[in-house]
């Protein structure tokens, strides 16, 4: 069956990759699993149709057969538990990885995401230079756990897992804030993710509809 | 193999259930597992032994046997992973099940968090006032697309999930912002979760190590 996934017809990012179709095109890159894409406009983003797969009006979204998925999360953890690579045989390690991509996702990007929202949403408001370092502060403190517990590691429990590659995308957002680079061994383990090959097949097909360049893969 | 979960000593919110380890006891108390608990003070929570069982030094963890687990999703989802009660069997309702987890976690409490920040730890900024209602607002466009895509429906897809007892769980705590009121069917299906006897059985735990109390149940 046809996996189809949405992107972005223009990525907010201009095609950096930090759109969240480039982790489901991640984990399907490591998977290897050929998928389709379908592109999305903000404006048929709020559009019923699309609302009935996403109802939150985003993407991505994954469609297999007559299976809908939404949030990037979901769809990695789909993507993991159905096709080898991306999650351990071991019980207990297996369930660590999951871990990772819960901590991921609601422990380490919602600062980010606020962070984000102060950087964007409230740059021009009274208050953003005064209120930008405390924001940024609650970014370090997760960082500063999170770069305790990787220690020299390569990845954050064993072989690289869907939890890395979660964890990776996520930190992937404060590249330009340069907060990542205060974390040496955390800035190192997102180019670790980086170099991988599948990342860049992903990284490369999202640049290509963003920036109409063709993937160099 | 005993189950035993973590707590915090004394709950920041002194007993109204909003501590996260309220949402793995539901969990346990929906699939029928016993569970010890041990309580852990704010202290003891950033020093090593705990912050080798959980890297970002906070409650619940799970232990049972060799297996070491921190982050509630993850906690609640491998509980359901291993008994019925939590997850359809059904392969695709399965998968939206799980979607819905992500959802709560990811999509609908980052902003939950940011207004939590903005009530709690930015009170006494001069921003305050004037930055609230836009915080609100970001919440508000949230549950409007999930207020619009429950409807009617008991549940978030089909029969109650682990999906629900994660949503009800992120919206619960919007009670005391009075935003939940102004969505009549969300904040009905908050109360169909809080009326379920599971969930009373482990707020009711929760409660009596918070505030004295005995459990009712």
């Amino acid at each position: 069956m046809t996996i189809t996934i949405t992107a972005f017809e223009r990525s907010p990012d201009g095609g950096k990759g930090l759109a969240r179709d480039t982790r489901v095109r991640w984990a399907l890159e490591e998977v290897g699993q050929p998928y389709e894409v379908r592109l999305v406009s903000f404006r048929a983003m709020k559009e019923p149709a699309h609302l009935a797969l996403h109802p939150f009006g985003q993407i991505p979204t994954y469609e297999e057969g007559d299976l809908g998925l939404f949030e990037t999360g979901a769809i990695v953890f789909h993507i993991a538990e159905r096709h080898a690579g991306l999650l351990p045989e071991d019980a207990n390690a297996r369930a660590r990885a999951i871990t990772w991509m819960f901590a991921a996702l609601n422990t380490v990007e919602p600062p980010i995401l606020e962070l984000g929202n102060a950087r964007i949403l409230e740059s021009d408001k009274p208050w953003s230079n005064e209120r930008l370092p405390l924001v940024e502060d609650r970014v370090r403190n997760r960082l500063k756990q999170l770069s305790a517990r990787l220690g020299d590691a390569e990845w954050l429990d064993g072989a690289f897992s869907a939890g890395d590659l979660m964890m990776v995308s996520v930190l992937l957002r404060l590249k330009s804030s340069g907060i990542l680079n205060e974390f040496p061994n955390l800035a190192a383990y997102v180019a670790r993710g980086e170099a991988r090959p599948a990342y860049k097949r992903a990284f490369d097909a999202q640049a290509a509809i963003n920036t109409g360049k063709p993937p160099t893969g």
